[in-house]
């Protein structure tokens, strides 16, 4: 059983690259959703707590089984540390057996970027090469990275209230050859931009995006609204645009539609990768991918950083699983020196 | 974070003494039953594949998370493979940061050990000193030690119809004082018996102990029956007997007591521990603890463990969760070399 912790992680992507990477695990998303009848699926088991909320994020395709733990804490930040922290494993279902152990706190951050720039390749405009950035937190930089590497954006026009994330964000992408332009508001970073991303950290059903500054032709990468009580959208903005989802079931509590009721009309993205829904169907289509996040996506990232160990002839096995010569003699490896 | 992988749980249960570490594991679960309604329970999230199932256990005291990921794959033993194999982590709710993160295929067997001494201390009778163990399996050791350390059981009567395990258990206690005495079948097993643990693989709903080698008395620890189609006593024998479960409601799926209905009335065994229902009540009553595990136990092992590692002054920490100077900055981590 290998076991890819942060350093191992960080040595991947260097050697990688980060964008090579985000491009990679898009693919891989995107050839696993367009199997996504052959997942068993299911809500994710959460367990909250007055100040956050965990969870065990399960999914398997009928050979191999994964799962991420995962924590949502918003006010974690405020004693220095991440709200979101996270590590995932894959299992062997023909024998149960663990087979792979990862840290997950980057590679979410990963995987929500590559989903974000999967969604946008159906349904962002072929020509789309603005981004307002909406919300320079921790997601910042991998959706840049994700939207440059996989859709073509080359400029992304970026806003945060907090001067300190804006000015993180331009030293930490300073050396890529994306045009960065940070602006006063919400209003000025949507002028000119073919796609959105609002990926704030607000704890409430906020308008971050007020009507009037929508045009058409845009297309909304919503990542932040994504637990009940906490949206970026207006009603009136989602009900005049299309909205694709992860897994509806989900999304419907956790998303920017939890409102909208259950009759509130959606299209899941692995519809469209399948080849059962149509992506964006015109130039002037206002559309919204409503991210809250999907245990496929842990499957797939899990396999995509597996597969590299493999490729890279990577060795990073770690003793988790005894192997006694006699399965029924466990107690017989202990005695073993 | 900590990381206890095999060798290091090999060195802690050869430090401090397989039946020590079981004694201290029982008092642990103890302790935790006792305050049984504090817990959030579920029943586990199970996987079925073809030839087995995998299943994630949380269970959370509102201060502490934990979670076991476990396999049961039956068939595994023909090639060579564990049947059981399992690890598991406990997190901060608070922070929702995982704490400690431990191989579970021993401890699961410890802690399988360990809460049948724990319903024995409760249920056995007082003077109990010989025990029947049907099954040698990788159970087989684990189980003896236990209730040699918690209840002073002398003798072992061992039957296993193959010759191998029975050897094998013979040969991994040699060196301890308990009485081991092989036997050629069940009913002999039983002869002079206070405690009986069915400990059996088998895969089906079969009778291994029948009715007329019941004797008053007896306490039965029955670990073999814990799936839906696998039972190892009779229902005459159940509907006889005072039975004692963990968690009622996952029982009465995966327990001996599977096909008696839900009306058949069952104490769970923290009542009797928190002292809202009596132990054993007479001399001549019969009583069944009917075992299929249970999140709580799991936890209190990862619990003991972890707390083992701060008293002996065990430093395994593993980097498994990112530890940025900005909580925001996780991007910028990245180029830290």
């Amino acid at each position: 059983m290998n076991l890819v912790d942060v350093p191992l992680m960080k040595r991947l992507l260097l050697e990688v690259g980060v964008e090579r990477f985000l491009s990679g695990l898009t693919d891989q998303i995107e050839s696993d959703f367009q199997r996504w009848p052959q997942f068993e699926k299911c809500a994710r088991l959460a367990t909250h707590a007055p100040r956050g909320v965990v969870e065990l994020m399960p999914a398997s395709d009928g050979t191999t089984y994964g799962f991420k733990f995962v924590n949502g804490h918003p006010a974690n930040t405020a004693d220095g540390k991440l709200t979101v922290t996270a590590f995932g494993a894959l299992a062997d279902l023909a024998t149960g057996y663990p087979l792979f152990l990862c840290e997950m706190t980057f590679l979410t951050a990963l995987r929500t970027a590559a989903t974000s720039a999967l969604a946008a390749r159906y349904l962002a405009r072929a020509d789309a090469d603005c981004m307002a950035l909406l919300g320079t937190g921790a997601q910042g930089e991998f959706q840049a990275l994700a939207f440059k590497a996989v859709n073509g954006v080359k400029r992304v026009r970026y806003y945060d209230p907090d001067a300190r994330a804006m000015e993180k964000f331009a030293r930490n992408l300073a050396r890529t050859d994306l045009q960065l332009q940070p602006v006063r508001s919400v209003a000025e970073a949507m002028e000119g931009a073919d796609i959105v991303t609002t990926a704030t950290a607000t704890k409430a059903r906020v308008a971050v995006v007020a009507d009037e500054w929508i045009r058409p032709g845009m297309h909304f990468n919503a990542i932040g609204g994504d637990c009940p009580g906490k949206t970026e959208l207006t009603e009136r903005m989602l009900r005049e645009a299309r909205v694709v989802v992860e897994y509806s079931p989900q999304t419907r509590i956790e998303g920017e539609i939890q409102s909208l009721g259950t009759d509130f009309k959606v299209t899941e993205l692995w519809e469209i990768i399948a080849g059962h829904a149509p992506g964006r169907r015109t130039a002037q289509e206002i559309t919204v991918f409503d991210s809250v996040g999907f245990a496929i996506e842990d499957f797939s990232a899990l396999r995509f950083v597996s597969g590299l160990l493999e490729r890279l002839g990577i060795d990073a096995r770690v003793p988790l699983i005894p192997q006694p010569s006699d399965p029924k003699d466990l107690y017989g490896l202990l005695l073993e020196a």
